[in-house]
Formats: structure tokens, sequence, C-alpha cells
């Protein structure tokens, strides 16, 4: 099966490349620019563009969706927001296979959408045909698969089992989640720089990021009592990884173990999902995986769970959540190309 | 004036000494070891154990409490938990000045203590002749001043003007608190072992962290109606600084204007503290100062307050407010010797 | 395949032990301490010992040379220095496949090996059956691989064509060698303590670092002309990576070309090493992969060649090699089971 | 004595504001910016610029040099390359004293300037004029002071006492230097983006560093057999310090003993140089400090001397170096208003 890429050279996209380039049941990477790449006659190709990709001598051509439907059995999109709204219709009204790794169809409703982004939305019956789909609970879905953000997958699976099984105080739900820099791409920003950000904390987004929206939608078709999160982030000084501490008060008669059975039952059979009882994990312990891991901790003294949360924000927050929905969208075993194994150092 | 420092070599011992080195009232800093150290006829000098202080040739001399007293004005211990409950007795008889950087003078209760600690406590009568002093809300004190935890500073002083002013539900205050390595001391561990600690979080303390009975002994003095918080602790990949988060609901008709009131009123004259209004400071703005910057945002959508504390933890969290107390005890202006401009890069 | 790893739970151990999982020709690894894991009765288990290493419930085993041949077609030795040189003769004896990650053979006279290591040498007769075998020059070895420090790869690929050609004055050659923290291994040290290490470059071992001999010895087995290196390493404030700045007076009449044409002469069919003419790596380029990467750069001025070479100390520098070398002794494509994409982020 | 700064925002203009805060002759700084700052109606004040420096609440003032001139005993420019060049010719004129931390006056000749700096030069007769000072070698000076580089200071004062006391071979200097990301100021670069330069190191400016020529036009001065150096620059995973590891054959018969008698006459009455016999200094050890520490290390075996000479870049390699020539300056012992003890963690 020969694949398309849009948007290469982010951060995303590169992971997203080294990920299908190991991928067995994918022959061959097409790669196709957004903007004006390749357009101005000199085409540029992926191993000038990403250090280290030594061999990788894969040009960057022209974006040209029937071209692209033509070569390709599936696209994904790893652009930045404001791209795949404006370039990803044609696939749509195609049916075509997509997998979209930014928010751009996440949302449902186009005012919502440009109330958080500040940016044009696709058109209401595009953003409908889209399916917001949290791999790790996979779902029928449509060909265009909207890839869930990196925080709203960390705070999702965190809260998943509580909330479905009605464990929390839907009022209470409080998520101080971190993330290392690269979530905030390749652009570069005061607080990116390595003066600032190194030895530092830094929030960003108090109360208007962009994933509070994608997170409280899902939480609610899960349980219509969620209203709202209480939901931080803040910049790390690291590259890679995000952790979600999640904190609710539990329902009365909730212990740690109805807890962990709720967990247990909801990731059962998710083979990148490994949950915790009583301790929590490192974020260093899943960074180069695909894994999601979850510890759960009941504090009967002031009856509130604390759930860490933790995943790499390019794997499981990004391009690995967007192969395995590949995978599913194509029948293929969802754990295929995608690593579990932690380089840990 | 001279002073005595026992325990210098710890890193609150290095900062202690530097800021003392620097303070205009101090005439001369004596050292003294709690263990062996000088006591196999083979003195130790300071310049020797820690890098990089040339040209300070000071002897560790060996403990003795009659000695010490005689040759000094006060002595602060810079000791681990479980020292200074053995050696500073002839002190507190003797009602001369301590300033104790450890926490095993915090607690009043001896059983608490060793529930905490799991050490044996000062005898109950000493600990009630101590004063738990936070700096920036000064009161008369005794004449040993159990300066707080690190944790606790943050913590109180991002939760005094709301829990003094009952803005908040005191049954739903969340402390998520994150602090570099230099809190964790010199001793080697593997969670503070660099190629574990790089690019990673971990959590530790878990619902039993030392700091959560100081903390709320003294939001209860403030008001009885606080019974517990839910804190947790994140090891963060830097050395120095520490953030507390803190979320709580605020009560009915609780707005940002009335948050900011409480924490202006509290603070018009800590000129340590500083308030930000709706924003949030970063941590390394205050590394290097004995400040607690402070930043509240109230999000009407889930009547809810979070607030950042941020102190550099080896200042204000343990020798910049042990100055700060030394000053007040000696009836010296608070800013004495006290710096208040980061070093930031 | 079945194969053997004695000392997984080390960093290059539990990188060996992923890298050969994922490796096709490899049916299964099994596990063997060196010590007294497995010995007590209570069997530990991988997955207990590394975290994020979920579902890999493999047991260490007590060893037993005997049964470890009996079992496996090959074995790993991922131990520390003194380790190999006491459990490894049986092997030797039998002529049975062993790669030793350990420094245990990389020296023929014991002495010499007792003078850098301070340490018991193996016994002569099998030092000298050992083969040391930089993999990216492929030789015909023994069964018994001394597989390259990590230091010594880095220079040695950064100096092979330059004093294989005689392109330098072999009395010149200065090497400022720096490395990541994971080179030090899990053993905790002041060095590497996390608020020491931090911020920090700390030099170490100067003049008497254990990876000169071997890299002495490999430089005169390539010209005789060669006597002694200026070799130094700095400790990075990073896990992983290591780079080698090599300086060197180059000979009457040599350029930037005449440079060039040596290195891609020795490096044509290398896959893993890449050359850059005029530019220089960044040392992330290539961790996470088994590449070394290698910049030259000719100063007419100074008449002196730059020559900087990356590479991850775990892959390359201990388990991809050490792969690499299974492969070549096993008659499989070099590059099989070694990634040479690198994350970068 | 009231001081002008122009400059004040960057990395090393912050710093200088922060000494000369706490300097004991200085009674006020005036600021003044050399753009557009405070030329639109709007002025802007320091504490709005600069986080965490509350209560600074200090204007920028337009640049005006008749007006600074009267207003202040003195000026410091802490612009970046090509500012100083244009707008300080009036206090050349005047002799008024000016301390520049740029390299605008560092070298003598116009078209060595333009050749390094691809800047327009300040004219020839005002080059004539200024003194280079490194400020541990006091000397007479004029009233316009170039105060040196951060790699130039830590290369000089390592190489001083070898060169004047002509111990190594002239041709035979290798210089492999490192710095932290403050280094390269506020300005927002791909090298310097967090992403890209953690965990990382990364070389820059290979063989066209700035910085060279200065070393060597100073380097004459002392012995005219110098003609060039081998000089490298790597951007280290920090913010704050820089290394230089210097390496030189010795001339025959030199030792350890005749090394480390140079350095001690040299440095003797320097209260800011430590010089260390047979052993390195960590970077972190002079962090926050105006100190230059030095390791001297001499290798039998190669008849070479490796030097390891650490500064703060921002102090001793800007702001403290310029305190110190300031307090040269104003025949104020060196001494005032500059720190010794590092903070180290």
């Amino acid at each position: 099966m020969d694949v398309a890429i849009v948007g290469v050279t982010g951060y995303s996209g590169t992971v997203l490349y080294t990920l299908l380039a190991n991928h067995p049941e994918i022959d061959q990477i097409n790669l196709y620019g957004h903007v004006n790449e390749g357009e101005d006659g000199t085409v540029r190709y992926l191993d000038e563009l990403v250090p280290g990709f030594h061999g990788q001598h894969v040009p960057i051509q022209k974006f040209d969706s029937a071209q692209i439907m033509m070569d390709n059995a599936a696209v994904f999109f790893a652009t930045s927001a404001g791209v795949s709204s404006q370039l990803a219709g044609d696939f749509i009204d195609a049916d075509f296979p997509v997998i979209d790794l930014s928010g751009d169809y996440r949302l449902t409703d186009p005012a919502e959408y440009e109330k958080w982004y500040h940016k044009p939305s696709a058109p209401a019956e595009h953003l409908q045909k889209a399916s917001y789909s949290l791999a790790d609970f996979p779902q029928e879905t449509s060909n265009y698969i909207a890839n869930p953000g990196c925080y709203a997958t960390a705070t999702l699976l965190g809260l998943a089992p509580m909330v479905q099984a009605d464990l929390i105080d839907p009022d209470s739900i409080v998520v101080d989640a971190k993330s290392g820099t690269s979530g905030a791409g390749k652009k570069l920003t005061e607080i990116t720089h390595f003066t600032e950000a190194s030895d530092n904390l830094q929030l960003y987004g108090i109360n208007t990021h962009k994933h509070i929206p994608e997170i409280v939608a899902q939480l609610q078709k899960w349980n219509d009592e969620v209203q709202a999160i209480q939901f931080s982030t803040t910049l790390l000084p690291l590259t890679t990884g995000l952790m979600a501490s999640i904190y609710a008060k539990v329902k009365p008669g909730v212990t740690q173990t109805k807890l962990m059975k709720a967990f247990n039952d909801d990731y059962a059979d998710a083979p990148f999902v490994n949950v915790l009882d009583g301790q929590t994990p490192d974020l260093k312990e899943v960074v180069g995986t695909n894994n999601c891991d979850i510890g759960v901790v009941f504090n009967p003294v002031t009856q509130t769970v604390m759930v860490i949360s933790v995943i790499d924000n390019l794997m499981k927050g990004a391009a690995g959540q967007a192969v395995q929905n590949f995978n599913h969208l194509f029948n293929i075993d969802e754990k295929v190309g995608l690593p579990t194994l932690p380089a840990f150092v």
C-alpha cells in the first residue's frame, strides 16, 4: 500500500514518516507540501530538510488532491491548524481515507471551531462527516478520521473509565497537564527559546486551550452530566512527553477497588494502555512508544482520586495514534508498526 | 554579630552561608558539624567541601552547644530531619535564638511528627516552645523559629488570602506541586540520578509528604473549616525552583475582583510577595531571589480559582526565609541581605 | 534463533534487549543474572525491573554456562568491567559465540588491562582468543567478539581514514570527547547526581580513561607511527549521545578534497556511517540510531583538520554495534534490526 | 554616581543592571533605548520588560548622547554588534567614559572588523582611541573600554601565562570552546529553539567566529610568535556558563611545576582568577560569579598541556567584567559589587 503525508517537516510529520517507513503493510510513502514547497521549480527532498535522515531522498511534491488520490490508498495530514480545513474537502467529497492529525475536524460546530481556533472553519457538512476517533476506544468510523489532540488523548484516557462508570462528581474535574516543547511545534517563539524554557515552567493558554472543547465534547458523549473541566497546561523543560495530572471527587462509596475495576474493564483489551494500581507512572516510561500509562491513586482522606496519565505527545498524542487509527481503518492489527518498549534513557 | 550554622554542607546550608556572608549585620559565620565532621582530628574546611568557594577557609568545628552559645548570637540549623530534635534542646532550655530550617519543630504533637517523619520526635515541651513562622506573615515568636518547608511556603502563601477571607470551599483544595531536585538534597537516590531524572517527571510521596501536616495545621489556624487538602509533589528535570499549582472552588459570588482584593490586602506590605492579576508567573522569575510570585486566575465557567505560586525552594523555601525570620527576630529590616532581582538566565 | 543476555538490567542491556526483541532472526531472548539475581528462590522478571516494559515477563535465570550454551545460539555480555573476565572462560574454551559489550577482552595484555581497569584480568590465553571488532570495519573474527567502547568507537571512526591514509601528523592528535550520563551507567555517583550534573560540564578520568589503550592499540594496527593521543572526556547535561571532537595537524599538501576522498573511500560501503563535507553533525541527529555521523572541516590557516564524530553511546557505542557484530558473525545482513532514522525530538 | 545603560533588555544588559543596582558606589541607573524604544510616545519601563523585576519601574529613555553625558558619569553599551559603532562617536570625541560590552571597538582595523562582523565599522580614528581591556590584567586605558568577548576572556585567561612565559609551541594551540545559549542572545533562532537545543550539541561559526581575531591580536601583544589558533565553539544544552578546553604542545623541558609557576605568578594578585593544579574545574562552580577558574593538567606522555578555563559568560564574560573595568576606570577596588560565591545549585 502507498500512503501520502501532507506536512512531513513538522515534528509530528517526521515521527509519522519514521513509523510508516517501518510499517510492514506500507510499500511507499509519498510526500506533499501544502504551501509553496516544490512550487518554485526547485523540488526539496526529505533528507535535506531533516537532520540525520540520510538516504531518505524523497521529494516533497506539489499538493494536488486528484493526484494524491490516484497514487495513494490514504492520506495523512500532519499540518498546522487551518490547513486541512482548506485542503481536505476533495477527499471528503470522494470519501477517500484521511487521517488528520490537526484539529480542523475535531469539533462539529463551525462556530465553536472559530471561537477556539480563531481561524475559518471547514464547512459544517464536512465537519459532520469526520469521526473523532480515540484509537484505544475503537469504533465504527467514517473515512475521515479526526485524530485527537495530545492533551485530549492523555486526559480522555485518564478520565474515561471513571466518567463512563459514573464514579466521580462531574463538576469537580481538575486537569493539571504538562507537556514538552515539541508539542508547540517548530515555530520559533519566545516561550520555546531555549534560554527562556530551560530550567523553567511556563503556563500558557489558560482556560483558552484549543483541546478543551474536544475533551468536553467526548466526555459528554460518555456521560452527559459533564459540563466543563478545569484545565491548565504547563510547558516543561524537556522536548517529548506529556503528563495529565487529573483530580476529581469520587461519588459516595467509591473505593480504590471500584476505581481499578472500571479501569481494568475498559482497558483489558487495549494493548497500549497500562494501568497501575495505587502507583504513578514516570513520564519517561512511555517516551518513544504508543503507550498510555495510567496510575490511579485514591485518597480516602479527601475522597479524591488522582489519576496520572502519561503519553509521548508525538506518538500516542499524534503520529502513533494516527497509525493506530490507520490500522483500524484498514483492518490491520492495531499493534502493527507501533513501538511499545520505551528507550527510557 | 556572629552567627552559627550547623549543617552548612547541604544545599540549603550553602545558600544560607552565601546569604549570611553578604549580610551587613553579620560579622562572622562559625560553622559546626553535627556528626563526625572535625572529630577525627582532621578538621575540614568549607572551601574544601564546596566547589568554587575559593577563599572560604572556614573550619567546621565540633558541635558543642555551650560553646556555640558563647561564641554566637544565634544558630541556624540547616540539618536533615531527625538532627535538631536531638541537638537543639540546650538552646531551647537557654532560650537561645535558633532558626531551624529542618522540619523537626514544625509540628506540635510528637505523635504526629513520628507518624509523618518516621523518626523519634523532640520532647513535647520543646515542640511547644517553637514558633512556626511563615516570614511573610510576621508575628510575635519565641526564640525558636521553625522555618516552614519549601512546599508549605509556596502553598500557604498561595492559599492564605482566600482561606483567611473565606472565599473558597475548604473541602475542594487541590495542590499540584512541582519542585526541582535540589529540594531532595545531596543524598544520592535513584530518582535523582541524572539519567533517570532528566527529561522526566516523577511523582513521589503521594499523600504521605511530610509537608502536608504543617500546611493543614497552618490553614486551620486561619480558618478552622479546613480539614484536609489534596496534595501531590512532582520532581522536575531542573535543579532549583518550586511551583504550587493550586485549585479550589470559590464560594458563591466570588469574582476575580474579590479574589484580587484579598491578595492585595494581605500582601500590600509584603516586600517579597508579588501578585499577578489574571496572569501566571514563570518559575524562573523567582530563582535566585527571596520572592514569592503569585498568579490568580478565576475561571467563571468552572467557578474555580487557579493560583500559581512560585518560589526558589532554597531561598524563600529555606535559607532566604530563614534570614528573613532572623531579621524579624533581631529587629532588622526584613529586606536586608535578601536578593529580589532574579538571575533569570 | 535463541540468544542469551547476561546483565540485561543496565542501560546497555536494556537497549540490547529492545533491539533483539525487534530482530527478525531472533526467536527468543533468555536472560541470566551474573550475581545473585534469581538465586534466593525469588526469581525476578524483566517487567518488574525496567519501568515501562509492560508484558516483558521474562525471568532472570541463574547464570550457568553449560545451560546457556545448551539453550542459546549466542550470548551477549552487557555486564560491567570485571564480570565477563570471570565468567566467560567456558564459552571461550567451547568456542561458543559471545558478543561482549564490556571492556574485559578488548586489550590483549593482562598487565595493561590491570593497569587501566584496576581489576584482575582474564587469562592471557583467553584474551588472545578475542577479536576486537569495530563493526563498521568488518573483518574475520573469532567467536569471541570484544565490542569496542563508546568513546573508542566514535574516536576510531573519526580517525580511521586519516590514519590509514597517513594524512595527519600522528603526534598531533587531540580528542576532546563529550558524553551523556547514560555512559556512566546506573550506579549512583556524585557526578551523576542530577543537582550536580544539570547545567554543568564535568571532566573525569583525565589521561586515565579506560578507552585510551584500546584506541591507541587499534590506531597502531592501522599505522604504526601513532604512539599516543591526547584524550579527554567531559560529562554532558544530557542522557544519551556522544561527540568526539578530533583535531590533528595535516601532513604537507593535504586538503579538504584529499581528506574527503579518504573518508568516502573508507565508508562507501558502510551503511551506518555518514560523512559531511565541511559541515558538522549535531549530536542529536544520531540518537536512537546505530549511525555514526562524521563532519570533516579543514582549516588552511592552522593546517589543522577538525573531525566531529557523533554516535548514540548506547547504540553504536554499545548495543547497536553488538547487534551489528552479531549480524556479521551469523552472516546476517548487517542492517537487520538496527534503526537508522533518529527520533530527533 | 549615576550611570547609564544603553541596551538593558538583552541578557547581558539585565545582568549588568542587577550588578549596578547592588553596587555601593552607584546612586542611580538611567536606561536608554537604542532603537525605537520610548520613541513612539509610549515609554516602556524595565519592570514591564523583564519578568520578575518587580518594582524596577525605570523608564527606557530615548537615546541622546548629550543628555546622557549631562546626566551620568559613565555609559555602558550592552548592545548587539553594529550599534555602538554608530552611536558612540560623540562620547569618544568628548572623552566621556564608556564601557562597551559589544565587539564594535575590540579590533583596531576597520577592514578586519568588517571581514569578521559583516557590518560597517566605526571610523579608524575612533577604533584607535578604544582600549581592549582584559580586566584581570589591569593596565592604563583610555576612557573608552572595549570589554572583551566571552569566549575571548576564557581563552585568553587560560592561555596568558603560558604564552607570556613562552612555555608552549605557538603553532599548536587548539581551543575547543563550549557555551550556554544565553551567549547567543534573545534573538529567536533555530539552533536556540528549545526542541533543537535540548539534549543536543551543535557547532557553529566554525573557523569564522567573531572572537577569533580579538584573541589572536591579544596573544600577539604578549608573544609575537603566535600566528593563529584552531578555535571551535559548541552550543551546550544549558543557559549559562562557558568552558574553553585548551590544548597545546609544551616546549622542551616544560613540566607541571613550571606551568603552575607561570599561572601562579600571573594570578597571584587577581582576586577573581583561581588556578587548580592537576585538577579541572566544573563549569557550574563559577556560574553567578565574576570568577574564572582554571585547571592545568600536563600530560607527559603526549607532552601536551590541557587547560580548562570556565566562566559565567554573562558575568566575567560580559557584565561582571564590565563592572570590573568600570571599577578600574574610577579607581574603585575591583572587587566591589562583584559576586565570587557561586549559587552552584
